[in-house]
Formats: C-alpha cells, sequence, structure tokens
C-alpha cells in the first residue's frame, strides 16, 4: 500500500537496488501532455550516479523505457509505465551484509518488519528506488511547466556551511553550474572542500536542500488534513535520510511576536493581491496564496562509511563491519532532482484536485 | 476528500467554528476496545480553551457525545461517530471580518479556493477543527494504551525561551504541572512569562511543541512513501499554526559526519536488539526499531492580534483591522493534546497496517 | 475503512439501528451548490417507514439536521455532516435475539467477524444505515440536477409478477402515483396483491427495481476498473438484499449474436452522436457515451418474517425463532428512494472526477 | 486513478493492446509467499489466445517477466512488477478504424473523455489488459492455496445453451477437460457447436461465467459499502464485455418468500456452523458465512464482427466498415482465467484486511 503517492496524479513505484529494474506507474496524469523520453531522461542524467568526483564513482546510465500511455508523443490520460533496467545485479558480493545489520540503515527494520530481506545493496531500502520518482518528476514538472509553474531545488548547506542568503537574492539559474549544486559560487566551493574532507576520512557528511515554487496559482492544496505544506512535507520525509522538513520562517519563526511575523495584504499595480513580507511561505491554512513557496529539507549524513564499525548480526551477535564499494561521501547534490521531483508531483496532484473544489 | 486522516484508522472530521457542532467520525478502530465517554472528554478538557490565564479566557465547555459504534462499553468494529455542539453560534458580529482578508489567516486563500466562505470565527479553517482530533486521538490513545504504548507531548520552546535538556532527562509526569506544559519548571515560569508579556503587549508568541513516543515495537512504519516520520510529518504539519518539523537528529544533525551520527546496534542484557546512541530518532528506513521516538514542531505566533494591521478587503481595497475578542496569545500549551492525539492516531494506524505484512 | 462510498464526491456514514442516531458526513461536495434542508428531508420522506400499508407500519419522523458545510444556503466545499436521530433507541425488548443467529441475517456473520456485535434491531447491519445513504444521495442529486441529470428508479417486479416493458415506454412521471412505486398502473395493482397476499402469510417477497438515468454526457466513468458500471453494481450490491446487477441488456443479451447485439452509431438533426439501439445502456467501455443508462437491481425477499423458523443460537444450540415487531413484507417499495440514491452519488462522483482527465 | 484494484493487496496495471508491453504492479502481497515464475505462466497460458480453434487464432506467447518483489523464490513485502511484452505492435494498419467509430466499441466513449486515443487495437480498451489481471490473480490464488481456499470458474451458457445443473452436481476437475471450459462434457459439446456456427458465421455470441469459491472463512468482506459481493461485483464488471453478476439465488431468488429464501443455521457433526441450504452464496450482510460462495457473469458477445457494420467516423460521417484479423468469436473459455484472478484477487484483499477489524 505504501508505494504510491499521490491522490490524483498518482505514482506506483518499484524495484530494489540490485534487482532486475526499478520504474513507476503514473496513473492520472491529463491526457494531451506532449513529452519525450529525452525529457524524462534528462531529469535522469541530474540524478545519475559518477556525475562528478563527489558523488559516488559508480557508472549507471540509467536509460529509462517508455512502456505505455503515450501515442504520438502525447499522453492518452492511460497509464504511464517507465522501467530503467538494473546493471550487474548479480556481479556483487554480498557475503559482509546478508547477516548484518549495518548501523543506520533498514536492515534490522526491514527483517523485523517482514521475516526476511533482500540484502543486496539494501534492497527496497536503497536510494535507489528515488530513479523511478524522478522519472516520475520529469513528467509532473512538465505539466507544471504547461501551467507556467516552475520548481526549482538547491543545495544551501553542508555540514557546517550554510548559504545564509534567502533564495530571492540567489541567481538561480547557476545551480547546475557546481558539482554541488549551491548557486552560490562562493558558497559551493566550501561546501565541496567539507564534502571533501569528508570523503577524504572514509567518512560522510549531512546538510540542507532548499526549494523554491514560482507560479503556483492561489487556491491549491486542500484544508485540514491534506494542507498543501503537509503533503509537501510527508513527501521530503519519504525522500531517503531526510530527518526534517520546514517553510517559511519555519523554526526560526517560532520566535517572532504575531506582529512580527504577519503577512500583510496589499494590491499592486496590476491589480494582484499580494503580501508584503512572505514569512507564511505563500501558504496559508494550507492553501497556495499565489506568492512563492520556499521549503528547507534536511539530509542525515550518508549512513554508508568506509570505517570500522561495530553492529551486530542477525543472531545478536557482535561484529565489525567496513563499508566497501563506492558511495556517496554527501547525498546532497543528487538530492536536489529528487527533491525537484517530489516538489513537482506534490504541486502537478494539487493542481488537478482544485479542479473539483468548486460548482 | 481532505478531511479524512488515516489509512486503517481512519478519522473524518467535520464541523465550522461557529456552526452548529464540530465532530468526527473514526472509521477502522478494531472491536471490543473499551472505552468511556469520560476518557474522551479527558483528553478534550486539556484542549479546552478558558483552561489557564495565559489561554483564550473563552468559556466553552466542550462536552463530546458518541452517536455510534460502542455497545455495552465496548467498540464494536463500526464507525463510532463523536460530536461537541458549538456553543451559542449566532451571538457574535463577524461584520468588522466579513469582507477583510486578515493577514497571516486563510480568509483570502478560502475565497480563492471555494469562491466563498464562511467568515464566522474563520469557519473550517479555525483551529476549533482540532476538537474532533483530540476526541479521535484518545480512542487511538486507549488503543496504544493496550499495546503499552505511550505518547507525550510537552512545550519545549516559547519565543526565545528554549529547554535544551533532551526528553530523557526530564520527569515528563510534570508536563501538566503548570500552565504552559513544561516538564521543566524553572523553563516553565520563564516561558509563562514570555506568554504574558506577548499578551499585555497586545501580541502573541510562537514555540516549539516536542513529542516522545515509548513503547513502539520494531517493525511499525510503511518503507518508500508513508514512512512513520513522513506521516508524523504530515500529521503535525496538518495542525494549525505548524511551519516545521523534525525527528532524531533533526536540523542540528545535518553537521554531523556519518561516523559521528551512525547508531550502533547491541544486544543488551535481556536479549533485546538495541542502539547505542538514537539519531535515528527510532526510526529507519521509515520503519521503527523499537527505540524511542521524538520529534519536534514548529509553531507560528498566532495570526490574530489585538493591534491594528493593514491589510485589503475582498475588493482589494486597503483598510486596518483590529482583532477582538478574546483570543490566545500563544497556542502552545493546548497545541500539546493535540500533538498528542495526532502522534496517537499515527501510531495507531501504522499498528494495525502493520498485520498484513506477514504471511 | 468501509463505512465510505465514493472517491471525490465522498460519503461516510454511520450508526446503528437502536443507537442514538445515524448520519452521514459527505466530503467533496463543490462549494456554491443551494440546498436547503427540505429537499433533503424530502428525500428522506420517500424512504420513510410506515408510508402505506405495504411497507412497515412502524412511524418514524426521520428529521434531518445538517451541522456543517453550509453557510447563508450554499455548501461552502468544507464537509457536510446530517444526522437523523434514531427514536426511543431504549424502548425495546431484544432478549429473543441478542443470542440467536436470525436465518438469512448478519447475526452469525458479525459476529464471528467482530467477536461481539450490537444485536439491537440489527445494529450497523439494518437497512436503516440507509437512511444516511438517502440524505447524501438528495445533495448528489441536487448537484445532478445543476448538470441536467435525472436518476429516477421505480419498481419493475414483485415476486412473479413482471413489468414487461422498457423504461423509454413508461411515463416515468407515475412512479410516485402507486405505493409500490410501478409506473404501470395495471401492474402496480397485481404487485401489491403479492405483497399483501405475503404480508397476510406472514412472509415476505422480493422483486427488482429498475432504473434510468437521463442527461448524463458522453465521457463519464474510468476505464479499467472503475468502470461506471462496475460502480453502479457495486454502489447497488451495497444496499441491504441485493443479490443481483444487470445493466443494458443484461443476462438476456448473452444469447445476441454480436451482429444483433452491436449499436450502431449514427449522427442525428442535430448533429449529436447517437446509437440506433441501446443495448450498451448508455456505457461502452465503462465511459458513458450520451446515451440513457438504465439497469436493473435484483432484492431477495426480507429475511424477518413472523413465522417460527429453526435455528441456532451463539451457543450451536437449535433453537426456534419467531420474528416479532413491524416489518416490511417487501422493502421494495422503500428501496426506489434508495437506489435512486446510490445512483445519483455514482454519477456526482464521476462528474467530478472527469474534470481532470484533459489538459 | 482507475488502473488500481483493491485496499491491501492491490494492483496497478498498465499497457495498451498494442504498445510496448502490458503490466502490473502488485502491493501489499505479504512477505514470504513462496511462488515461481512458471506459475504465474500456467495462469497465463490458460488466457493466451490461439489456444484452440474456437478462440482467436493469434498466435501470442505472452511471456511473463517478474522485476521485483521476490528473493530466494519468495516474496518480500515489497511491489512485485511483471511484465509482459506485446509481440510485433509496429506491424499492422489500423488505417480503417484510426478515424472510425466501431460500434460497441470504446472508441467514441475514449475520444470523448481523453480528447484523443491511441486506436491501435483498441489501445488501453483491449482485452489485453487482462494479462496484467491474470499474472496478479495467479499471486492471489497462491496465498489462498496456502489458506486453503480455491477459487474454481467455468463456462456455465453459451448463447441459448445453459449448463442447468448446480455447481455441486459438477465435477469441477473437468473445466479443462474440453476447450469451451464447461465441465459438462455433453454440454460442452453444444457449446462448442453454437461457437463454431457464430464464427462460421462471421458472427459472435455471448455467454455466462459462473464461479464457486470453497474454503472461505467466515467473517470476511466488510459491512455497508465493501460487502463481499458488492467488490466481486465491481471486479466481474470491471472485465471487459460483463453485462451482468449474480450470487446465490440472484435474479431467480426475487420470486421466492422470505420463508422459502431463508437459509437455516444447524450445528453439523463436527460442531461447524453451517445452513441448510445456500441462498445466501455464502455471503450474509456482506460477510462471508463460512459455506461456499457461488456467482454468475454475463458476457455480451464479442463486438468485433468480421461483417459489414454501419457506423460513423470522428467527423459524424456515416461509414461502412469491416472488421478484420483474428478474433475471438466467443470470449468465454478466455474468460474462465479473469474471473478466477478477479475473484482470486477480491479473497485475498479480504484476507488480508480482515486482519485488523479485532483487538
Amino acid at each position: 500500500m505504501s508505494n504510491s503517492y499521490g491522490s490524483v496524479f498518482r505514482i506506483t513505484t518499484f524495484g530494489e537496488s540490485h534487482g532486475a529494474a526499478v520504474g513507476v506507474i503514473v496513473d492520472g496524469c491529463p491526457a494531451g501532455l506532449e513529452i519525450t523520453t529525452e525529457e524524462i531522461q534528462q531529469a535522469l542524467d541530474r540524478r545519475r550516479p559518477g556525475q562528478s568526483d563527489i558523488t559516488t564513482p559508480r557508472k549507471e546510465e540509467d536509460k529509462v523505457t517508455i512502456l505505455s500511455g503515450m501515442f504520438e508523443g502525447k499522453t492518452t490520460g492511460t497509464p504511464i509505465a517507465m522501467v530503467v533496467n538494473n546493471k550487474d545485479q548479480h556481479s556483487h558480493d554480498y557475503s559482509h551484509i546478508a547477516q548484518a545489520f549495518r548501523p543506520s540503515h533498514a536492515d534490522y527494520t526491514y527483517t523485523t518488519k517482514y521475516g526476511l530481506r533482500d540484502y543486496r545493496g539494501g534492497g527496497r531500502s536503497s536510494a535507489r528506488e528515488t530513479v523511478a520518482r524522478v522519472a516520475a518528476g520529469a513528467l509532473a514538472a512538465k505539466l507544471l511547466q504547461h501551467h507556467g509553474i516552475t520548481v526549482q531545488a538547491y543545495v544551501s548547506q553542508v555540514g557546517p556551511v550554510k548559504l545564509r542568503k534567502p533564495y530571492h537574492k540567489l541567481d538561480l539559474s547557476q545551480i547546475d553550474s557546481n558539482k554541488v549544486r549551491c548557486p552560490d559560487g562562493k558558497i559551493a566551493a566550501r561546501m565541496i572542500g567539507v564534502v571533501e574532507e569528508a570523503r577524504d576520512n572514509l567518512d560522510t557528511i549531512g546538510g540542507v536542500v532548499s526549494c523554491v515554487i514560482k507560479g503556483v496559482p492561489a487556491g491549491l492544496g486542500e484544508p485540514v488534513f491534506d494542507k498543501l505544506h503537509a503533503e509537501l512535507g510527508k513527501a521530503m520525509l519519504s525522500i531517503n535520510a531526510v530527518k526534517g522538513f520546514e517553510y517559511g520562517s519555519g523554526f526560526e519563526g517560532v520566535k517572532l511576536n504575531g506582529s512580527q511575523h504577519n503577512d500583510q495584504f496589499y494590491t499592486d499595480d496590476e491589480g494582484n493581491v499580494r503580501t508584503r513580507t512572505n514569512n507564511s511561505g505563500g501558504i496559508q491554512g494550507g492553501i497556495s496564496n499565489g506568492q512563492d513557496i520556499y521549503f528547507n529539507v534536511a539530509f542525515k549524513p550518508v549512513a554508508t562509511i568506509l570505517q570500522p564499525q561495530t553492529t551486530i548480526n542477525d543472531a545478536g551477535e557482535e561484529i565489525t563491519l567496513q563499508g566497501k564499494g563506492r558511495h556517496d561521501p554527501c547525498v546532497l547534490p543528487r538530492a536536489v532532482p529528487i527533491v525537484d521531483a517530489m516538489a513537482a508531483l506534490v504541486i502537478a496532484d494539487f493542481l488537478l484536485r482544485q479542479r473539483v473544489n468548486k460548482l
């Protein structure tokens, strides 16, 4: 039940890290949307391993195939299935982790939950599952583009290095100008240093991805339980390694008085309703108010480290475990397209849900 | 569609602030649970307005009536409907807000979304809707009690005053020992001072509620989209005024290296699998690992202030608006039972969902 | 989970036959629909017990109260809760059925399913639950009326007496002209005779309700699992005592050749696409084609009879049981508004669902 | 939204008749179920085209590949994706139907619904979609086998030839002993004659599939909307060409009096609760009572006939159309495994849903 996300624009993902393939069915994409396989592929290429020396050096092409739901270059309203085959899924040696419960991994919890687990590369708990999300997100982003909505995520913190400028003082066209995906070149250089240091220490480091969504019309999001920010929060927290979510003024805003925090409405020269400040993060009462939506997502350091660690095996015996293979010292750069994808999926879903609220 | 929460233990709420009643249907509570109206009422009494001089002085009894689903003191497996009648719903004068878009309220967004709104006391966007959640949460808490699980929320920050001790160094039996619901008496006194200052300044102030859940067996939560913390996050972010959610090491944890952050497993003297640290917050891969679950929830300052504010009306004209009536200078003390309720609902749902995962 | 129906226009019902109240929450009704309590009440009055001498002589007013979701005579887009209080729920003597498993009732299956049951008047398994459906259906019918769609159910068979004329040869304005709700007066008289005979024999009798839906635009219904007729079928089969559903040519159509059964398309003088025959019952590939939708619903004879019957109690011992009280000898006349309600709910839901299928 | 079925054991299908592939994701199958690709394939082979001279002579192997969710021969609790590649999807000439609205097909309704359609072989509206259902159904059937439950569908009517014996007087092991899948050899021979006659006349013929489910424990099915028979009905009516569903006494039962129709309970020699008759079809109040479940499903004659027919094109102009290619003169023999699959899916889902109803 838990492998689906979305209410109208709804995705269902499948696949294990080292199984035959990972993929997704998108059900509920409106008919008539023009999109090409190349557009999906471009999104996947931003997530692909091996794209720089601060990500995992694994080389995987992650070529996507669309199996259904398209005809003559357009969506037909029927489910769109997309598959990415896994490479070399039989070539690995998992003897060191088959019985181990790796620290801060999902080995123990999956085994407890299901009574067994596919231990190859973390199985379903691997971040490889996000391939499917990025493919579906590219489709959602195309729908948003059709409605003039853009989603732009970027790295705003790596370890202690924090980008303090708010999003509206950044040149977001520069997000992909460096390998850490921080739009400020100077801060980016310092972030890269932090990642390289962690990598060289056989260690890993956490960080924060920030995201801005522009062009969302007022009225999106549902009151009460499916508030726009509640769904954004769930979507972000469903990404591997995420530990926190805040939008608008967030955790800092709790220190303010109401008189400082409130966003006053005014009518601009073109007759549009706007707010003078945007502590609300573009959302009031769970519903978009037409201002920019922005939020932060906290990622913990990657759990797989190349140092020896003490843990236990499935017999409860203490063992020493050392990560091997090619892992990311920091997920942040590759997390950016995943945050983009999940945000696009949330907005696409609410865009369609909003169509039924008036007579 | 958005007025329901939960997958198996599922609630649907209804009611406007100044309509006839607010209430809830709980569908999916297992048969055979013993519970009394008094137990539901006790939970509501913790949320009730007028309980202290730092909350709204409105006097509302909020008496709950159970309409269905109980027989001879036990749940029957059929839907449990609970209703709380609103008092004096016709006695108010709303002329000052009927056409106004109050700053940082949902007046503008509801009007845009639906084309009209019930402006009486905020209508459906009022926090009065949480009466229904607390009633349902009391039922969920009773189910958890049957399984040895406890949920304990408390106020850990008000404005700049922050309780820095972690939950395991606090005496959680003292949560209700003071009117701000902070289990540390000294910090509580300072928090109360901050609330009083805001109140006396005709202003409001934000804060943080922390929550600990003990006794959750390993294996709860669903991988991928419905991760335990993703649902907790959504549930918390669906509460009025919430701006952020973090669990375990949260936003602070992003500064750590993996070697610092990882929680090593060990087997305790009784043969239980445990972790030496708990940066994971009791959840790994979206699934409970048997350790304590803990998280923080950020609340913005209440938007209704008793000072004049500039805003616009529904014709787009600038107006000056001044809050009147009896409002909370700080929602935190009354937010505690709401956080308790939503957390209990999330865990109860996953407790039942877990029953279908093994052969 | 099973007390909700519908995807966008979604109802959740509650209440036991002899509990405090029965009721419904309608979530997803678009904002701006004008409706009065009187319109809901009119639908309930068609279902009310005691309306003629061929239905149960119980006198129940079934007065509906709307608790939420309305403002100044219009729906607001928030959940609409409606409640009907039960009368005299404590005045009955159930000692004769408290331990008995009545033949062809749900006593045994509820007890097995839940481990206990509310035996008062059948509890949740009583057809009294349909009060909630009829109230919600009246709201759906008002939405359909706004779109020019009408739903008209009528009794087409009672026991062996069958109305053989197809719906388009009947004067459907005559449905309520007699107490059995068959629009053909002569057949109605014969049906009434059959019901009276059953009643006088302390027995009951089954029958068929037919239903016609006019004005449905082409394009409603979803392909694959949620076909328009599949949802109509589920909705009808969810009504107490229903044993079968067929639409269009139905079971009789299986004897035909494709060349006889196929409905040829043509363009009428006004340029509308039409079919020369309508064996499809207005639905092709699960989607409405703009022609009239029609279907039949089979109701078994009421299980409660006033004759002695042999059965067992919950200890497995053979007992003799005799129905007492005031029961319907034939549910058909009162089933008509229930079929109307469920059909309206299905169409209203698809009307809203269709809004998301195109770009 | 409409390409998923089931609540806990949930399938989502994809694929067009002449697209790259058809397939399914099964989400919610419990972990630990042993199953092989061969077992899935066997079910598909019963549905495969070209299996006899009374089905379509198209030769398609329909080889299934499992992409995920299995490890070391067992399900892991994660989604199971299965794909069947389509053969030769580019080799056909569709010029004769690209603009035509074929009578009693879904060409017109899909075009109206979505604004465009994949006309190749009927696209998504083709019965080829049921490949996915049969693959998923084989998995469900394996789960049922683990619980001692069997599902057996067979052809009980073709055109006017009807098998009048009830299921308990048939030798159900003989279902696959002839090419029409009727367990009575004599009747089967007459049915085959009817199909051959239709085929030789370039025509098609309808029929009825009956189905028996044995071994279902009492307590399955949910009251109110998701009654066991309501879900069975929906599942059956969602199969292409189905026009009606009845269970137990069905449409015939409406002629009976309650005293004739009621099923008396008794305790058998082994202490089991049983009923002396089974007009209830094993279901009372929407919940299984432990007796055999049985039902009938009406299939209309196949719409594609090899005779010329008058219809219109998408410009509304009258055209003459003649089916070509290799089509089934009668879907009944190949419908049997589809009915089996859908019935297994319904029961598997309720088997899991029942786990949450008691404390």
